[in-house]
């Protein structure tokens, strides 16, 4: 079987993908079939078994672990640092709120941050008098060093530094261990919004020693929205408080009263969840470990993501933001001729082609993710269609 | 068809009650086929139309309006006043740690709050130098008023006032109007875990006048695990700050940076959930409300309750903890016989013949709780079966 048969194949297992052309892993990736299947199984199942019961504990206790296993084994990170959080933002907060802040502490933000993580910073910063500012890392997206901007910007009292590891708006790759050593040297923690790398880019945090990794299984990772995780570095785990506090989290005694927090990344888990989805998020990773390691993925996706930037780069009305070809998934480009909203135009028609794109506010471009699943034959109907609507 | 025949055909749609004798209702409830069918149907059609468009963002911002209304009409609250949240003890997280708290400020709780709670309250404690303290009102079960109680435990700096409508353990319905009175002239701020009412009890709370008032969808309503809400009354929505912070709960502006909250209960909402979830609440409400008013369905489960209670202290070797008949639908009993981990045993040997009940651990006891659902013929079959056991 060829690559492209094996891959065409392999692409029927996800059934969003028959009926469009998607551009928009980086906002939720498909499921496969057999992931939702496995929630509707798993929800039937636990009614069989329970729903509430003894019977029914052991299942969620056994399924809360083999999800902690998957994605521990895709993020080579031990499993007992891994929290189970609702999504990538939860995340950042369990991260962002756990620390122990003083006046006149600061936290130092790259200016490419999700808008969620900015104002819980700056609530972060009214209720504690930390002072919060930025960096600008988006222009050196084509020159530059990031690491040198941020060690510029670092302080005595900087506590936190929060960084993508893939910037959701422009695509680019941050050197993060270089960072995290910089960081480590000021006596900074850092925390990574790992919206768009955990699944994109091969990964082992264990060796890249960014205290917090907060990650999503319902991007790159093609899981049911809703499931995500938060990596927390052992040895700053018992520095970080829990802030969202339930049962999941804490360890009772034999009247029922919290005595400790549980040893492990549980502690930072609050309580009931949609058990059923983490049967789902694990079918998912095993489906792309089917298909290839993290490294052949990442190589495939990389690929994919140059053939549609050079085609781009092509056009004479389109201008990417990159000058090389994008080292992640993400391929953001701008419109030459400056119509108002001619971003939000292009991706409306877009989608009227049934060919999935976003734009984005800051810098205004339009977004196109391209991932191992995807199709040069998607790629080349894309450009196509952005030709047609310039012309 | 008469009343008896009805149920049977209701009880048809919850695949949960076929299989088993059902008494953990208060744990959590079985979940209406309908239910379940719409959250399969909902991930896949999201998929259709998606994941991530135009298209599908319209369907999940009509879906989170829709079950949000369903919540507000059969709580009695307006639709804006209400958070999405995973669970109770989220609820309960956002109105603990979204009070500006003082240090010196003064936290009272009843004796009978859920460990989560407990451990929350520790954590602020210990955060902002507050004192937590805790009323006895578990004995008021049989005799003493708890509004008196929690009036004598009130200070001048009590801040806020943490009690469950039911108690989980006991059964017992607080008074929950006349608490919010005694608070209210205190200036301090009520927060009710409302894990074990919402679902049970008729409510008004446009009426009931607490400040809080966290529920869930998958216990007493029979929706999913992972699908609950937080009240929040008007008046103080201003003064309740958000804590855990997203997207879902902030406005950006037109370059995507946050610059206000939503006006609404949705301030307090952070990201990306299992959308599709919410559907499945709303169908499992509807399924309730079809069956009869919440007034109805409260009267059901009271002549339910009252039914097993009179069984049970009709035995020799059983003491319900309430000398009355409980005024929810939650009945707990202690074996006389004090062999050690008697609860513990009769429960899994009521589990060993399909019969689900749970031990509580203060006071130590077993659990049974009954719903409009049940049937004679089921608590027959469970008292029938604790003789048994005693034997």
């Amino acid at each position: 079987m060829t690559l492209q048969t094996r891959l065409h194949h392999h692409r029927e297992q996800f059934p969003a993908l028959a009926n469009k052309v998607y551009f928009n892993y980086g906002g939720q990736g498909p499921m496969p079939q057999k992931a939702m299947d496995a929630i509707s199984q798993g929800q039937a199942h636990v009614q069989h078994i329970g729903p509430f019961g003894y019977e029914a504990y052991a299942w969620l206790t056994q399924e809360k672990q083999a999800v902690r296993e998957a994605i521990a084994c895709e993020l080579h990170a031990p499993p007992e640092s891994i929290t189970l959080t609702e999504n990538v933002t939860v995340g950042c907060n369990i991260a962002m709120w756990g620390i122990e802040w003083h006046p006149g502490d600061h936290m130092l933000l790259s200016d490419c941050e999700h808008p969620g993580v900015i104002a819980t910073a700056q609530e972060i910063a009214r209720r504690f008098a930390v002072e919060v500012t930025t960096c600008p890392l988006m222009a050196t997206l084509n020159e530059g060093d990031p690491v040198t901007v941020i060690a510029q910007h670092l302080r005595p009292h900087t506590r936190l530094v929060i960084v993508s590891h893939v910037f959701w708006n422009t695509g680019q790759v941050l050197p993060l261990d270089k960072i995290v050593e910089v960081c480590r040297k000021n006596d900074s923690l850092v925390l990574v919004d790992a919206a768009q790398s955990a699944g994109l880019l091969p990964l082992n945090l264990s060796e890249l020693g960014a205290d917090f990794y907060a990650f999503t299984g319902h991007k790159w990772l093609c899981g049911p929205a809703g499931g995500g995780g938060l990596y927390v570095r052992k040895e700053v785990r018992e520095s970080l408080h829990p802030t969202f506090i339930g049962l999941r989290g804490v360890v009772v005694d034999s009247q029922g009263q919290p005595v400790s927090w549980q040893a492990d990344g549980r502690r930072y888990e609050v309580s009931t969840s949609v058990y059923p989805l983490y049967v789902g998020l694990k079918e998912a990773i095993a489906i792309h470990q089917q298909w290839g390691t993290s490294q052949e993925r990442y190589q495939q996706i990389c690929h994919n993501s140059e053939y549609l930037w050079r085609k781009l780069v092509a056009l004479p009305d389109v201008k990417c933001l990159g000058n090389a070809p994008p080292e992640s998934g993400i391929v953001s480009f701008q419109l030459t001729q400056q119509q108002p909203q001619a971003s939000l135009k292009l991706v409306k028609f877009l989608e009227s082609q049934r060919i999935f794109t976003r734009t984005i506010a800051d810098p205004n471009c339009i977004r196109a993710t391209v991932h191992y699943l995807t199709l040069e034959s998607e790629i080349d109907f894309l450009v196509e269609e952005v030709q047609k609507f310039c012309q």
